[in-house]
């Protein structure tokens, strides 16, 4: 069941961390990393992410195992550009932070014959590269595969013995179901982030910050471009969510601004109590998002 | 220099963390504690944080200083029922997270002989209680005095060097100056975090969360009586720092619904951009906010 050959497209933090990981499980016997910065895929040999390097998609040469771990939008022009060296009966999967449009796009480009299986670790962070990657990065954080009706399910288990191997606790979902998800619990915290830096004003108010603003200001070091594409490809649920959660914070500034010490206990009572019951649905885990 | 004889009036995370720094830095001969909770005081004498403990504000008998560590809308009522007990040349001062309001009741409330200074240390945490404390919360944290042209200087100075002994970067700033930078670098986060959980819905999702979520929403787990009082004594600036964000959330937003992808780059890089100013105007440490 181990893959012979995989090709790493996008030797990052999560392309990096599953190259080594499975590789140290026995999963990939050997991972030809790809990328297009020279200087991210001599970190990756260097700290012995990856077992070698090509410089261009055209060298990978036949693959049993593809991962793509490039920028969502980028999933699919690579796709293209890779596939004529995969042969049949390879398996191709991406990291991807939006599902819907990378699915369709693939299943679209993809024959029955190499498979596609969507797939999602939530263990991204605001420090990507392949300097980040490490071995453990998946242990005990979720891993989202996205089946869908045209899904190999031959290939589905494959991948799902991957993402097990590596240590994640899988889950399965529609690619809709994934982006309405997804558009909450991490699309969302990086928006809020992003609008927290901006509304600031004075940057030298940092210096008197705690951990409340550390912690919901961190992932706006995030890659811009990685979050333009985010938000863009998953844009409709992404303005959703945005929409409920302005809602809430409407409600909770006019019990503010009204003075009503009964309502904002209840508001805030009410808040604490769906935290709890959220914490509840956590499996504790290292992992970061995306 | 040092006080002979302190009450410490609440020994929740910051009074307990306060006491037991300070006697262990030689700042503090005695430290006497009260509060509402019998429970919570127990755990306080185990730990060490404090000398002895009494049942009633009345049974303090005369101290050299008094720290005022409970919710900020009780700070007033537990000083008129202690300042019987407070010989002239006696300290007064607070840890509470709004100041304005606070600054002005103490202001009024004591005489000139027994001064008082407003004092926040930046600190605080989701998770109060004397069984939280530790000696070393304070190291590296911001504390922000907030003299006014009451202010007794020497009072000032001694203030300044306790939580100076004790590890914190003490700064000073105008009451209302405080109230306005706290509004956005910890009430607002605050106001964030709650929004979010209830924006979420399904608790499930929180299944598929990673870092970005977990780090946003960690302080919705704070006390809501806490946050009732600090966003209530702090409503005005709560409201516009509010409002600030708002405004950029509804920014991103639209530039995310046009799929607008020039414009959305460019206001996630200016985002960035912000975030560097900022981190770069924040010392590292181990505190948290409040």
């Amino acid at each position: 069941m181990r893959f012979e050959r995989a090709a790493i497209v996008g030797v990052g933090l999560i392309g990096g961390s599953l190259a080594l990981a499975a590789r140290r499980a026995g999963l990939i016997d050997e991972a030809i990393g790809i990328g297009r910065s020279a200087a991210n895929l001599a970190v990756a040999c260097e700290r012995g992410l990856i077992d070698r390097t090509v410089a261009d998609l055209a060298d990978v040469g036949p693959v049993d195992l593809v991962v793509l771990a490039v920028p969502v939008r980028s999933t699919a022009s690579v796709m293209r550009e890779l596939l004529p060296q995969v042969p049949a009966g390879a398996i191709v999967t991406d990291v991807g932070s939006v599902k819907g449009e990378v699915v369709t796009a693939l299943e679209a480009l993809l024959p029955p014959d190499r498979p596609f299986v969507g797939a999602h670790p939530i263990a991204g962070s605001e420090r990507g590269g392949a300097a980040e990657a490490r071995a453990d990065l998946f242990h005990g954080a979720p891993c989202i595969l996205t089946p869908t009706t045209q899904t190999d399910r031959v290939a589905l288990g494959r991948v799902r013995a991957l993402w097990e191997g590596v240590g994640a606790r899988v889950e399965e979902m529609s690619p809709a179901a994934h982006d309405r998800a997804l558009a909450f619990v991490s699309h969302l915290p990086h928006v809020v982030a992003y609008a927290l830096v901006r509304a600031l004003g004075d940057p030298a108010l940092a210096a008197v910050s705690g951990g409340s603003w550390r912690d919901a200001t961190r992932v706006a070091e995030s890659k811009p471009e990685l979050w333009r594409d985010i938000l863009l490809a998953n844009a409709e649920a992404v303005v959703a969510a945005t929409d409920a959660f302005a809602a809430q914070l409407a409600a909770l500034r006019q019990a503010v601004l009204r003075g009503d010490a009964d309502a904002l206990m209840a508001w805030l009572e009410a808040a604490t109590a769906e935290k709890q019951r959220q914490t509840g649905s956590t499996a504790p885990h290292k992992g970061e998002a995306p």
